[in-house]
């Protein structure tokens, strides 16, 4: 009974009509359990099958019964791979030009091999357990050491998501800090990358934020008293260096900010920004040994004071001290992060561009100090030569010699000349109907100038009034030139050969935790499979070699595959458009809610700021509210929302509200019975249902979004479509939406992408599409899975978290799931009692269990003292039973400290995780054994013991006495040390 | 002074000319020490600079003016990509029909990525230390255990070159075991795959063996009393399944063996060979998820009986205890080696293709049983797909239905149809000017067929003859089908999922010690950077995806590279000509005496058969020679070898002297002075001169074989030419010749490399450029180096191993060196009275290094109780002188010995390596501490300890008490057990 479609069951069977059957078929790849495994713990579980399992746990009011219109997943890896080469052969990889903050650059081969393309790297979790994440927490402190040293900055954080959201992070954070109603004007040049002004312009409108857009030469900072903040482009989007000599005196005068978006690579050999009085320093770090993937991802920095630290978004590496007194790396400051913020926040930044920030630190690192000079002078005497050539050759070049790798001039007919151009594969930047722009970067030769400045001239772009010769000599002008120490840290001074970067980053991964030890059960993260196979396509040239402001009749290959993605998530989510520029869950969540503001407006409802907010609501959605100028009404539901109390709240708030943000099922972990009519609720009182598609992976198939009534949705593709979690990302977190909300999905000023509306809401992103680049991993899952795999990646993770929840009951407590008695894909375990009983803490469960081989679930969120598992539908049988395995030893411990065996505050869970050092120190005090320490399961021999490199981390220590790079010198001088 | 070009210091200064030189060089990346550490380290040495290093180490007389003919090195890695790329774009990837033992096949991506392009695999050495190596030994005996299954043998070795050369292996074996003159005859059916024949007869010419080719089906095996055995292939050459019944009893009665080429993946279908009476069987393992690659690397195999164990060629996974009594696997009967066996060995196999047979092993692992079993009716399905639709559209398709994989048809234009299929991509085999052949492989897809049928028929390949409809599904005929119980190993029927596979990989890998984690400096092995940009192009699908036997008009690009390569090694060795197939350094030296054998019957010396090989030569040495019936006249060395005696061993030779084998320098480890009188010498007494070139990465532009006054010889490309180790293999073995030796260079008999000579030596490899697959890896290494960073290779490599030496010399006894007292690029450190003093010898040495973190040099070779250091110029100075600190740490050890502080028979140097099981066990009775025992230096903590997975093996144990798999069951049995 019940409406569920009855799949075919996997795997597919051998039989002669199924002979042809391409072999290297998916489905068995990334499901974990086995038929005879299913049939075992369905057994355990108290259900019949999978089917019963799914009847159980679904209400049947939402369920699904129409398929999902995704591929049929025939096709096999290969053959899904090689659907994919061709529509992206469809691309045309021309010479790059265009600039405009993004550049061509090489992927350094170790750093491709052995980080980009390295499951150590890419499918580690943010590192919120310290102890097993000190390999990727020094990589960033790099990072942000590096991006201090290029802005002359005190503190950087650990990637933001592009440049122009990072602009707009910048005006928010400043806002803050000004904090007064008055002071509501921003001002922005307008020589800054026009998709910068777009993103910050969007962030004004519901900040409250008025901008001014204008020429700071002419401008008079000192006259605007209403002005919080100013931004300018160092050097601008045409080239230029400006001095900026006064602005920040008039500005600071004013008790007004000075932001300076600036290119690192210029930032090399340029004088910092530091030194003309930025108060804010953003960019992308992209040509940092980044693809340009049409856009994204990349990592965009932000860099500021000292004094700002408690207000910057995103994440920040600090150091602290172990339990043994040793300096250990942190997440520092976690009092930032949008959790505890929540209405108040500023920023709702959550995943962001981790792996791409390490990329562009181990850049640094692999080309020191002197090759990046190098790689910088290079750049700057290719512009040089470009503009003599151009010159000689006739072509009216208007750079000054105040440039560093972008050269303008003028022709008559711009438009025919970058047109003819394109046709031979060579693209520049139009600025207006008379001037064009050449960009160079690392992956230009000396003799592709000699070709751009011919086919210039066959395209009759050269006027005749060519100036004089410029000097080519790779070196800036002294007004603009860099002349101070900087980068002198060790780190950016001493690996040189391959051999040394390989073993650095060796060193560094072998201190994590990710995928390729144990599972990650972090719940509402999604820890699945991240394939070879969809990943694949993010290396190939067609993938990466692509500007994300290249012409369209380049980019055919690239918009099929995106628009087929998009058809893909309407399906999943039973809605009717989707936007792919959101380039994370907490951008998506912004998206969506913007769509909502424009939609309200249109219809004459824009007064209505209320948004509804269940307690056990993720982070970022208060934030993301915030940020759009919603008010938050919070609403209980430990046991789900009482429909009785959400109308009235309902009703209290029916003028003003705006909508409900909602996750389903929620992060309680089941599936609610009521959504459908607290969604109907909202649409009564006039509001909007916005659903937080994090727990997607519980849906796929069975269910949808659309079915439950909502009108929006984000997508996390990072969780649910298997994208890796880079350590924090990247991450892709398109918004799906309902007919009357599609024209207001968002736009882009410089390429527009499909998906726009008639009345479309701002760019949300810098790129048209966002992390277009990471795309094709979404694609490829669906497309290598098909409707089944797909429904089935849901039906498995259910069956995981409830056959775990079922081998776990009868040793702990279980917050209460629905009322059979089942989780949807993940459970929460609640330690209160237990620590009433004996002190024992969820962060020392967390904890030991890393002596056991296993990242920590998701803690004392959204239910305190808690953890929240999440298997996923990857993880097989074997692995599922170790993790169960483990926490019932753990609890056998526990009751050795409930009995007085242990003492309360020394045994092997106040004391986890336990290092090597220790275990195989001399002296051993404990009332436990070594072997009871480090060896608690049998598994750690047989399958390798992972050792965390420090012990607990003192977090409060780290977040009172805050220690931050490099201004304490730390960073480098200790290369590799014990952390 | 003294004859050096005086090359430019690198690095390549920054200055304007080189303003626009790409700033991805190579030569800082693959070079350690940086300018200001040569400084540094000359100073230790006690010299100048680098050129007096030089010219006190090189022999005036031998040193080389002319510079190399490479490319100027200046292209960077991205220009030197971006050039291969160009060139190789010329092959054309066809679908492939052509079979003769090479398949498409499909490289699952965790393995491709995880494996193949995992530096923790490719970069590890053969596993002699088994201790830090149970990860690849374990995955070796899956290898093993899945061809034992395969074929219904009881042992089978860790891999051989290919199948052509391990047929002839099998061929020597036997004759060994029969071990009678009179019986001298080996019959070869003329079904067998010819480049198979070739490879035999080429080997039986100098093996005094008569082979007989026929035609199995009427061949009087009882009659043939002189044979020792005979060979068919199973299915055949034209896809045929014989029933070979009758024959095995035949031979066996006549006491000659049956020796059968099987297709492993036929024989997850097909009746395996053990059940007709086979007693040896060989074949290639390239179909399960190795590349073509124009013919190699893949991994053959060969099993046999338990009583051939002591006779099999290869190398041999086996079981033995360490010293805590917990099993342990290790490279097993170590006397089957070559360097004990010496002139009376029948197989000089050292490298072998290690690294391919472990992907053979996990693709098995990865498709379980049931996986292979449907791949292998989906292959046989789409053959009878195949025969059913080309009969049906009047084909005259002549395979009965006892086929596997290849369809045989008959049309009166073979030929004519065969390249107008090839103009459409499409390659078949022509069997004769009537006979087509087309073979089906896991790559194919059931549409595939439908244009293949189509195409024959518009090429006219329809004659009207068809056959009716052959059935379609996928079975064998029952009297060829497999019937009982195989692979029944709980390893080849429980990993499913990608996630198990990548952390099985991963638990294995993490076992080993590789280049990614510490300096291997194995003398004589050459184990420096294997760079990423040099690997890459060996996944592009035009190196990847090409059959040797492609039509000349689809493989231009290869043979472009192929033929370019071979210039660079003409030049580098000073020679005239050069041969690319061979495909091991031993294979190498094969060919080159082969080419010498015929040179001395061309010239009417055909009786010459003595060949002098100094006593520190390497095992395959005299193994080659004997190979070729040479007689091995042995000669002193341990100081060089003394001119007069040398004189002397010629005159009373001189009648038979054929040829001198000689390392240069030798494996003693410097530059012997008179290496040109010794030369000329021979020479005078009517011999050849063979150098082994081995150490040719201590002669790169300083001197070459040229000089020295050799004829030919052979380079390691595996070692000299920064092709990876792979664990044991894949190697790459070509050999250069002076121009009178030219006309003998090998040939093939399918497909002719264009250095084939006018005269040839037969085929030494299957296919015609042995591991053309590989050959970018020295492309690129030439062409991202160019002749400044090729020499500067030999100088860094000679720099490191001075400095070390220098920091050792106060501690140690070294052996002697040159009269300047320095070394070449390795040295050897002979503890000869540390043992006579303290008992600690040599292995108690490398073994105490793995606690230190290092792998152990070569042992006790060329001289006993010694290790011998090969640094390598990829070593920066920093890891130079931890090694060298470890090395003193442990001379302090030993002086705690001497001094009766540590007892003769428990002290860290005997118990060594220390397992992490160990230190952190409650029960410590060692005199020493934990800490002595697992952290006895300071970067261990800093760095990450690396711990040995056992303690140490006991290796007479291991040979006395033979443990082998599978028959005794246990692998698989515990997955990732403690070993
Ligand atoms: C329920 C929920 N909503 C939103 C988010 C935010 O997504 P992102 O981190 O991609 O911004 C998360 C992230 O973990 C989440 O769990
Ligand atoms: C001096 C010397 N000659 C020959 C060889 C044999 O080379 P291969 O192992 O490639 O067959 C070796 C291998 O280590 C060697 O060191
Ligand atoms: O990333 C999260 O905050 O869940």
């Amino acid at each position: 009974s019940g409406g569920f479609p009855t799949p075919l069951e996997w795997p597919l069977r051998f039989s002669s009509s199924d002979l042809f059957l391409p072999t290297d078929q998916f489905q068995q790849r990334h499901l974990g359990p086995l038929p005879s495994d299913v049939q075992e713990m369905c057994k355990v579980i108290g259900v019949k099958d999978l089917a019963e399992l799914m009847e159980l746990t679904i209400p049947a009011s939402v369920r699904r019964e129409q398929p999902m219109e995704l591929p049929d997943g025939r096709l096999g890896e290969s053959g899904s791979l090689a659907l994919l080469k061709e529509m992206l052969s469809k691309n045309v990889i021309a010479k790059n030009y265009i600039g405009m903050g993004y550049h061509g650059s090489h992927v350094p081969g170790p750093i491709l091999r052995n980080l980009l393309e390295n499951p150590g790297w890419y499918t580690a979790y943010t590192p919120y357990q310290a102890e097993i994440s000190q390999g990727r927490l020094e990589s960033l402190v790099n990072y942000q050491t590096l991006v201090c040293e290029l802005t002359g900055m005190e503190v950087a954080n650990a990637s933001l998501l592009d440049e122009g959201t990072a602009a707009a992070e910048a005006m928010a954070m400043i806002a803050r800090a000004v904090n007064s109603k008055a002071k509501n004007q921003f001002f922005i040049s307008d020589s800054v990358h026009p998709q910068s002004i777009d993103c910050i312009r969007t962030r004004a409108e519901y900040f409250g934020m008025e901008l001014v857009i204008g020429d700071h030469t002419t401008t008079d900072f000192a006259s605007m008293d209403k002005l919080c903040g100013a931004l300018v482009q160092y050097p601008d989007t045409r080239g230029r260096f400006f001095s900026f000599d006064g602005i920040a005196d008039a500005l600071h005068k004013n008790g007004a900010y000075f932001v300076v978006a600036a290119d690192p690579l210029s930032l090399v050999v340029a004088k910092p920004p530091s030194e003309f009085g930025a108060d804010v320093v953003v960019g992308s770090m992209q040509r940092f040994g980044v693809p340009m993937w049409f856009g994204g991802p990349s990592a965009a920095y932000l860099a500021t004071s000292k004094k700002q630290v408690r207000r910057m978004p995103g994440r920040l590496i600090g150091e602290s001290l172990d339990r043994l007194g040793n300096p250990a790396y942190r997440l520092t400051l976690q009092t930032r992060e949008q959790h505890i913020r929540l209405d108040k926040a500023t920023s709702n930044v959550c995943t962001a561009q981790v792996l791409l920030a390490n990329m562009a630190g181990m850049y640094a690192v692999y080309h020191r100090k002197d090759g990046l000079q190098r790689i910088a002078q290079r750049v700057h005497g290719l512009a040089q030569l470009f503009a003599s050539e151009a010159a000689k050759a006739g072509v009216a070049v208007t750079s000054s010699e105040a440039f560093f790798d972008t050269v303008t001039f003028e022709t008559p007919k711009a438009k025919a000349v970058l047109e003819e151009l394109q046709k031979q594969k060579m693209n520049l930047r139009l600025l207006d109907d008379k001037t064009l722009a050449a960009s160079f970067d690392e992956t230009h030769l000396e003799a592709d100038i000699a070709v751009l400045v011919a086919a210039l001239k066959a395209a009759g772009a050269a006027t005749g009034a060519g100036a004089g010769a410029v000097a080519v000599d790779g070196k800036l002008p002294t007004a603009f030139a860099r002349t101070g120490k900087f980068l002198e840290q060790k780190i950016f001074n001493s690996i040189s050969s391959e051999t040394e970067l390989m073993r650095y980053l060796h060193t560094l991964q072998k201190k994590d935790l990710a995928l390729d030890t144990s599972m990650i059960s972090l719940g509402s993260c999604t820890m699945k499979l991240n394939s070879v196979s969809s990943l694949a396509p993010c290396s190939w040239p067609e993938v990466a070699n692509m500007h994300p402001f290249a012409p369209a009749s380049h980019t055919a290959g690239y918009r099929e595959m995106l628009e087929s993605l998009e058809k893909y998530l309407i399906s999943v989510t039973g809605f009717d458009a989707c936007s792919l520029q959101p380039t994370s869950g907490a951008s998506g969540e912004y998206a969506g809610l913007l769509v909502i503001k424009k939609y309200l407006e249109a219809q004459g409802q824009g007064h209505r700021d209320v948004c509804i907010i269940p307690r056990s609501a993720h982070g970022t959605n208060p934030a993301s509210a915030a940020m759009c100028g919603m008010e938050i009404k919070w609403i209980e539901d430990s046991r789900g929302m009482d429909i009785a109390e959400f109308k009235a709240l309902c009703a209290e708030h029916k003028d003003r509200l705006a909508c409900l943000m909602v996750t389903y099922p929620s992060t309680r972990a089941f599936f609610e019975d009521n959504i459908q009519e607290i969604c109907a609720t909202v649409h009564e009182f006039g509001g909007q249902v916005y659903m937080d598609g994090a727990n997607m992976n519980a849906q796929l198939g069975l269910t949808s979004p659309g079915i439950i009534g909502a009108d929006v949705c984000h997508l996390n593709l990072h969780k649910t479509f298997s994208i890796p979690h880079g350590g924090g990302g990247p991450g892709l977190g398109p918004i799906c939406v309902k007919k009357h909300l599609a024209k207001h999905l968002p736009g882009h000023c410089v390429v527009q992408p499909s998906s726009v509306g008639s009345e479309p809401a701002g760019a949300v992103s810098a790129a048209p599409w966002g992390q277009a680049g990471i795309a094709c991993i979404p694609w490829m899952f669906c497309t290598m899975l098909g409707k089944q795999g797909v429904l089935d990646s849901a039906r498995y993770s259910i069956l995981n978290a409830n056959y775990m929840k079922s081998r776990l009951e009868p040793h702990f407590d279980i917050a209460p799931t629905n009322k059979n008695n089942k989780c949807a894909h993940e459970f929460i375990m609640d330690f209160s009692e237990i620590r009433k009983k004996t002190g024992i803490v969820e962060e020392d469960i967390a904890k030991r269990l890393q002596d056991y081989g296993f990242h920590a679930p998701t803690m004392s969120w959204p239910v305190p003292h808690s953890l929240m598992i999440e298997p996923t539908e990857s993880e097989d049988k074997a692995e599922l039973d170790r993790f169960c395995d483990s926490m019932i030893s753990i609890r056998k411990e526990i009751a050795k400290i409930e009995s007085g065996e242990w003492p309360a505050e020394d045994n092997p869970l106040k004391n986890a995780p336990h290092t090597q050092h220790e275990c195989c120190a001399s002296e051993w005090t404990h009332p436990y054994s070594r072997e009871e320490a480090a060896f608690p399961a049998p598994w750690l021999l047989q399958r390798g013991k992972f050792w965390p490199t420090v012990a607990r981390v003192d977090n409060s220590l780290g977040d009172r006495k805050l220690k931050l790079y490099p201004s304490h010198g730390i960073i480098g001088e200790e290369f590799g040390t014990l952390r």
